[in-house]
């Protein structure tokens, strides 16, 4: 039970928190008891805390903007452990100064992107902040068959979906007074949680570990790499850089939300041109994995020579 | 995963959250993969988020007591389902000012309140706040015999956990500048959530409806009445005041973190004194559940006439 501040637009949140409306096989209570009750075997939980001007600024964003990209933020998890998407709880701290509309048109936002990934609101909380915005967006799945990042193996080679640096682009742009162009805008605003994708690929059995790419992909590859055991060598020239960006952002700029996984050699090369005209995104090796554990353990960012690039330089960009 | 800021206390927290040990027959995969995976047949989640100088201030409590604090309040939502608790994540936005050692307290303080319950911390999130600290706790436990607040009838019976309103005399206190009694205190600071007592009462199949007291049992009785479509009257010579206390508090304070339940007519009496004596906690008949549908459906207080009581005077009392 939430501890409520007054004011009407509190009652209007919970109205909505209670009264979410939508229906979802593994969902046995829903929104309005003192906890929400799903059912399935295996239930994987993710939670993602967004702060107002640390990850978003209000100006970038229109109200249901931030709800959709914090929400599909923390879809991203679920998708990076192939996790088929059941509720959404949403727990917001409203600031001093934010009308009723804007609390609604976020939970709107809330809403959308669970639905997008076939997820309803189940639950969430609200209250006052005396300061930022926050969002904190807990999502629950149904994980039957679930892909970790421990399972990466020497020898395995590296993929990514999509292409990478729209978000940072956009990030980049508004940090230096830009308006970005309207795609690195939307990739920012809506980003898209690769759920069907991964669930795909997970049915052919081809990940043998797997992360989404939200801090930069030779960032996320580190922690793979780290959970495994071993070193990913990712070559920066293959790297899928979006139109709308470079290859520092794509490298290190992050929420990108596309996953990274590690697959047997040569095994995913057979499916990639049906991925991709599936689902309309590009499925590219970015590099391979070899052994090294402990200090080596990790990632490393490689150019054509074969030597490793300076992270360093990347690390200013596209950080909000 | 996270999006992080720089600095030595996040990777601090992270470590914290990633390496967190505890084993739990309830979790399968725990800290540091993209999402949790609990296993259970049943899984109720709920989140509660408390933030700084709405739910409390930095002076009344030492930095592992605001972890302890927030953790006990959310699992007590999973008490009021008479769920076994298996895990916590907990999101933590940190403030401009704060050192290592803070944050690393207030963590220390969510794994204590967690292993009290028999929880193990599963995961969570750390960001930076440019303003108050801010905290989600999300809350996962294992609902097999599920107690919803939809389920009271007429002629049921009310019951009361505990004693009421310690917590709303200490925050009462602080907002006059005086330092709470040690008990009310302790009551604000490290609540108990009344999991072994929910449970041991769904053994024995007594509770029709239940929710924990967590806005004063005044407004919360009012939602087991909505949810329930009955009318809750509490008879306010009934309540169980703390020592600490008054009515006014006990009524409407909040914080408590008790539970009231609803049971069959005269189904509890024949074991409150075993509950008190085995749980060293009162159990108390604070009154009783009337038809009532539509606007009448909610909770009412009663003098010793039988008039109802105006709540709106106690409303200003205990809100942090």
């Amino acid at each position: 039970v939430s501890r409520l501040g007054p004011g009407a637009e509190f009652d209007l949140i919970r109205r909505l928190l209670d009264g979410a409306s939508g229906h979802h096989p593994g969902v046995r209570v829903g929104p309005g008891d003192d906890a929400a009750i799903v059912i399935g075997e295996n239930i994987a939980i993710s939670t993602d805390m967004v702060v107002e001007d640390v990850h978003f600024r209000r100006s970038w964003l229109a109200p249901n903007e931030i709800g959709y990209h914090a929400t599909a933020a923390a879809l991203s998890d679920l998708a990076a452990m192939a996790a088929r998407p059941i509720g959404v709880l949403a727990s917001v701290a409203i600031g001093p100064g934010d009308e009723t509309d804007f609390a609604s048109d976020l939970m709107a936002g809330v809403i959308e992107a669970a639905d997008a990934e076939a997820a309803i609101l189940i639950g969430g909380d609200v209250t006052r902040s005396p300061g930022p915005l926050v969002l904190d967006i807990v999502v629950v799945g149904d994980a039957r068959a679930p892909v970790l990042r421990s399972g990466a193996a020497a020898g395995d080679d590296v993929w990514v979906t999509g292409s990478l640096g729209a978000a940072a682009a956009a990030v980049t742009a508004w940090l230096q007074g830009r308006e970005p162009p309207a795609a690195a805008r939307a990739a920012f605003a809506r980003p898209r949680p690769r759920t069907r994708e991964a669930l795909w690929l997970v049915e052919r059995q081809l990940p043998t570990a797997m992360i989404d790419v939200s801090d930069g992909i030779a960032g996320d590859a580190a922690h793979l790499g780290a959970a495994s055991g071993v070193r990913i060598v990712l070559q920066a020239a293959a790297v899928p850089v979006a139109r709308e960006s470079e290859l520092a952002l794509a490298v290190a700029g992050g929420q990108d939300y596309e996953l990274c996984f590690t697959a047997a050699p040569g095994a995913v090369q057979r499916v990639a041109g049906e991925f991709s005209s599936r689902f309309g995104v590009p499925l590219t090796l970015v590099g391979s994995v070899e052994a090294g554990a402990g200090k080596a353990a990790g990632a490393v960012v490689v150019d054509a020579t074969g030597e490793p690039m300076d992270l360093v330089a990347f690390q200013h960009w596209g950080r909000a």
